[in-house]
């Protein structure tokens, strides 16, 4: 799977790229990444990206130029375009299920300042929100959609079972409440099914302190 | 306002801590960032940070000990801390209205592994999720609540309105589509309302192709 993430900010995306599981991936030949920088097509002398809108108004727009030229310069038969935008789909374990199921190139173009020229929606196959709120850009959306599908890409976690066994993978379903060494940390104690060893009664336990939806 | 972002790939977040609006806001003397390596606070010589689970189950849990010792180390009466998890409340601008309006440190725990010792969730003051979707860790849903927080306190964003007009800052309405030059892109062209410098029938224009909520 390859990702083209199309940023005005490629220095501020690059090492969460290169940490963790994103790099393993990526040193395991699963998944591949690219940054391009928007600047790079820009207009004039100064690389200009944005614009003033039409009809007034405050705050400034991506132009279109720069965005199909950048776009254009990735794009092949077998890419995707996403943007990441607050009237988007809102993101969740399906659609990331979805797309790490499909082999395709994915060009995530990452919006910054007020907004976009709305011609640029001509180019993008999905349009994603993570919710309700306000970002300075699309980047950390960006990040988000590429996390939650490179984690589901078979052989990208060390436990090949541990995607499948959490929160969320089965609809929405929480995990229990887990626990871990000491069996008592200052006075704060693991319960003693935990620690009896009764595969039985540890399940149940489990099943009764499952919690069910995020909480709105 | 001060953040404390507690997380075992700190290199992985300063630069998006150091890049854009977040870097104006911490010139400008508006925002304080710090970011703790939870490893500093790990056990033993190999400063382990997670252990495997009580009762059995895939994957590791992050350890009571660390934790509370990395939270210790910044936290004040002033702190409040916040723990990236699917089963927080979910994040919307609402909610980062309020943490804007407070001047408070925050603390944020970002999560890895399979998940943390339940006990952890005795020094969590709120607990905050993106939505039904499953990251690596809570470095990701750290920024985003850090960014959309930061833009909304006075004097970060260029324009002061800026933070007011767009979407969302007023219940769920979204934007009407902007336009910038060229008004003939490839031919697409810009709706010619909004070339007609007629402010009455461009502001009737924006209010009939305004958004509602995001699509579900």
């Amino acid at each position: 799977m390859r990702f083209s993430i199309i940023t005005l900010f490629p220095e501020a995306l690059e090492p969460y790229l290169r940490s963790s599981m994103m790099w393993k991936a990526t040193e395991k030949g699963i998944v591949d990444f690219e940054l391009i920088n928007l600047r790079d097509f820009g207009l004039g002398p100064h690389k200009s990206v944005d614009d003033t809108p039409y009809g007034g108004g405050d705050g400034m727009l991506l132009r279109c130029e720069p965005v199909f030229s950048a776009i254009e310069s990735v794009k092949t038969e077998n890419s995707k375009v996403l943007l990441p935008t607050p009237v988007g789909q809102v993101w969740n374990q399906q659609l990331a299920r979805t797309f790490a199921s499909e082999d395709k190139h994915y060009i995530i173009l990452c919006p910054h300042y007020e907004g976009y020229d709305e011609r640029i929606l001509t180019l993008v196959d999905h349009k994603i929100s993570l919710g309700n709120f306000i970002l300075t850009g699309g980047e950390l959306p960006a990040l988000v959609v590429v996390d939650s599908i490179v984690r589901l890409l078979p052989g990208v976690l060390g436990g090949e079972t541990s995607a499948e066994i959490e929160s969320f993978s089965n609809g929405n379903n929480l995990e229990y409440p887990q626990y871990t060494k000491p069996a008592d940390f200052r006075g704060l104690k693991v319960p003693d099914v935990l620690l009896s060893g009764h595969h039985e009664n540890i399940a149940k336990w489990r099943a009764s302190h499952s919690g069910t939806a995020t909480e709105n």
